[in-house]
């Protein structure tokens, strides 16, 4: 649980040394030479002369949801590549992540009540769904959340021919909380004091312990698929949330994490409706009254072995000494399907093309090479960003035995890593992937020489917001592939706005959640990094990392003999 | 535009004078005899042993939405009747209220993009959409909104086989309000104080003015469905909000206010979208992308004249003298289409309901007849209440002329009233109409008598939260078809919660929307004020008017010859 202490054990201490001199004189914080006439032109034209509002309405609108490995991905990648080339990046393309997956998209879905009475439901294909066939008016029959195999049982031989409620009815409240909210300056000093008690999983870092994942990724849901198909349900309808925010991710609407791999294939058709169609029916069920629907899930795969690609350009270093060195920016350039993932990560991908664009407009030349990198795969369990680090710069190995047999990676802590040739070169990766909100400061992430570096960075954005520096590590986003081999991956403080409490995984992902004037900031303040981490005569410093697991004191006891 | 002095001129002042001693003594408030161990019974029936989330249940979940003259709303109303009767009361019967219209209602909307990508849009048909000729893939044209007949000219022989997205884009915030909203002390107070400002529309009261209404109630957008179709355009999509709260009264989803009738047939078939799905599609028409919709809206007419029902029970009075006098409760039973209509009215129809469950579950015995009455076709034009005055209890004549010709009843004041034989027995009128939110107080609707004795009334439920008496007018719903002929009609003030902020007239108006905690406290005080009302010895008072309009004083200025 403690990120902190846990770092990979097989790390060389040389490969995080490579920025400090090999003397015995300690580092000090490194005294940054800013270029303030060059962060006051970015300013001017992020802020002033900003397009990411024409990038975010192009792509989403035009690429709809971008799923890992569909015709929709495909596309936003192609798009993205023609944006880079038009900007005058050099070595734009798609490259392979190393993962392939089925190619799916949903082509409509309809859920009608035909009796009691007859209703237009919300309803939106879970991702990798198989179709029903054709559109088929059949009973509904409630089954509550079934937990193990046993409880299969009991609904044998009544499922053919119906169509599944499936799950507990979910809890509402007539009480709507407020959907926008906003970190004061309290909120900031808590975030930027380090965690005492040890708990960074307040800002989301995932428990690496695999008795913890175990219990979360059993083939059970598949299993459970797989009975209902074998019983000859038509399908299955889940609860998808209230207020038109159908959340449709695998994890709710799914029914098992790996459904994207063919050997995994989900089995019985599924679709997400909203709470209030969901509750409706169970009540009447409840009380004994038939429930008939019209349903109508139709969904297209596209290849069983798609490959898995990443979006990679470069605004080239001019300086021959660094111009090898790679700064970087970026964002999960895949979504899931209800709406059109503006917030997660389109606005992490438009505000990554909106930072280049900048640079480019200025005509500036950075001394390091500045890449921009658009993630694929990253809802599916960060395959992008892992994938690009395998293939450039250090291969993992990952634990083996029973305990983690069936966990992704991205549960898991690499048992080993080994740089590659690109490694020493690599400078720092600046991630953005919390939705549209401002940035508010960036983590270090237990980096505390960055720290230094960025709380002198902040004082020329400060009036733009940027006021806090943070050295909590944080998790679960493409920052995490570089920080876990040891580079200086980083992302941002966001403000977050409605993103938790509305269009994250939700129908209502779409392009009027977005704060063009959060984007305008969060574009600049990201082309001022970029820009500062090109310039400065070093690369960022890397962590200082204890490789040693602490042990209880010895001597404390008297000795038992 | 101030209806305290334009009352009907045609009343007679006996009529407004039933329950005043027709001596010189001037009125004094009633000092109320308040039957405090009967109160303390129907709290503890009313909120400890509530039934009215059964009510509420039940009756959304089996009708479904209760468009007037629908299929929904006759198994509603017959539902109703058999509730009514099971709970005990006499004279449980739906009747007339002397209008008819079309009976309708929604089979299933569908609208999927299929160009340049797919979606499955949210959508719901407009009330009284004709259906389209099937599941129909067609283009896409923007067609802004329209506003005189010469506009339509530019759209000629641009339309055939079309859906026309139509409408102006809706502006759209990224910054959601809080969609809870509460009166605190000080909105209380305010509303406590008669509006020296002479606007009382503050609090709903519709206008009088023909002159106003007449901009709005013109041919002008049945003439365009009629352009629209002449034209072979397929259908008509129409913006109908965000957050799955998809509009869908008339003003917003239909093509004229009069679409109930065979005469005022919509030509076009249309549907309300959610503003997301509006949106995308706009902007990339705007830049000239190709856009392509799978449309499939299914409606069902059943009749072109089917009668418009109330319906109406009794808890018969028991003292001889005065079991002829009627106190009477109600909410309409009527709702718009793609919620269930919980808020709107649903809300007002099961407080009703419960009411007087707890009278009868108490086995009290009230002096006068408690009436409950269900109503049909408020959402129309205040139908359904309207018929049954005019029905029993006075005829009302409108100004006629131009000016009146095109305008529906409710937006105009009679330009006479004669009472009928059951006039002069008609107590009062309570009505609950404005969600689902706790009765905060009641208004008084300029009967400054009648606030005298809710002051009183007030006491014993203080505790509950009802600490506010207005003389404030309201308007725009059922107690007014009462207020207008002269006789007692009162509605509470009632908590918003999120009424106008979510449920009124949306998708998202179903039972998920309910307070019950809030229903119950609107129970138990409706079930005291028809039990304080049927008790005393005198009916409620009625309102003094003056006949007369102010005129200029005469001689303030020299005379000039």
């Amino acid at each position: 649980m403690h990120r902190y202490i846990a770092l990979p054990l097989a790390l060389s201490l040389t490969a995080f040394a490579a920025d400090k001199p090999s003397t015995t004189k300690p580092a000090q914080p490194a005294a940054e030479t800013l270029d303030l006439a060059t962060i006051a032109r970015i300013r001017e034209e992020g802020i002033g002369r900003s397009h990411v509002m024409e990038y975010a309405g192009a792509l989403f609108d035009l690429s709809g949801p971008r799923l890992t490995f569909s015709p929709d991905y495909q596309k936003a990648a192609d798009w993205s590549v023609d944006q880079f080339k038009h900007m005058g990046l050099v070595n734009a393309h798609t490259e392979s992540f190393g993962e392939t997956g089925m190619g799916w998209r949903q082509i409509g879905t309809s859920v009608l009540m035909t009796q009691p009475g007859t209703a237009t439901m919300l309803a939106q294909a879970g991702p990798w769904s198989p179709a029903t066939k054709g559109e088929i008016t059949a009973e509904v029959i409630a089954v509550p959340t079934l937990h193990t195999p046993a409880d299969l049982d009991k609904w044998k031989g009544k499922l053919a021919g119906k169509v599944v409620l499936y799950g507990d009815a979910p809890k509402t409240s007539p009480n709507p909380s407020a959907p926008l909210e906003s970190y004061d300056a309290a909120k900031l000093q808590h975030l930027s004091e380090f965690p005492l008690d040890g708990d960074q999983g307040e800002t989301d870092v995932l428990p690496t312990d695999p008795n913890f994942w175990g219990k979360r990724f059993t083939t059970f849901k598949e299993d459970l698929a797989k009975f209902f198909a074998a019983e000859h349900a038509v399908a299955a309808l889940i609860p998808g949330g209230s207020n038109g925010a159908l959340h449709d991710d695998t994890s709710t609407a799914g029914f098992g994490w790996f459904v994207f791999k063919p050997e995994h294939r989900q089995m019985i058709p599924g679709a997400v409706i909203n709470t209030e169609s969901f509750l409706r029916m169970s009540r009447l069920l409840e009380h004994k009254v038939p429930v008939s629907v019209r349903i109508n899930i139709q969904t297209e795969f596209t290849g069983d072995k798609v490959d898995g690609l990443n979006v990679v350009a470069d605004l080239p270093g001019t300086d021959p000494a660094l111009q090898d060195q790679i700064v970087m920016a970026g964002g999960h350039l895949d979504s899931w399907v209800a709406g059109t993932g503006a917030t997660d990560d389109g606005a992490g991908v438009v505000v990554a093309m909106e930072a280049l664009r900048i640079l480019k407009a200025l005509d500036l030349k950075p001394r390091r090479t500045i890449r921009v990198a658009l993630w694929g795969g990253e809802e599916q369990g960060i395959y992008g960003s892992r994938g690009y680090v395998v293939n450039h710069l250090a291969s993992m190995k990952y634990p083996e035995g029973e305990k983690y047999k069936n966990l992704p990676a991205f549960v898991m802590l690499p048992s080993s890593v080994t740089p590659k040739a690109d490694y020493a070169n690599f400078d720092a990766y600046f991630n953005m992937d919390n939705g549209t909100g401002k940035f508010l400061g960036v983590y270090a992430e237990g980096n505390s020489e960055a720290a230094s570096i960025f709380r002198q960075w902040m004082e020329p954005v400060k009036d733009l917001g940027f006021t806090a520096i943070s050295e909590r590590a944080t998790g679960a986003t493409d920052h995490v592939s570089f920080d876990q081999v040891g580079l200086p991956g980083f992302q941002f403080i966001q403000d977050p706005r409605d993103y938790d409490t509305r269009s994250h995984h939700t129908a209502l992902d779409t392009y009027e959640r977005l704060s063009e004037p959060d984007l305008r900031q969060a574009a600049t303040i990201m082309a001022i990094f970029l820009w500062n981490a090109s310039q400065r005569d070093a690369m960022m410093p890397r962590k200082t990392v204890n490789l040693s697991v602490p042990k209880p004191l010895a001597g404390l006891y008297p000795k038992v003999n």
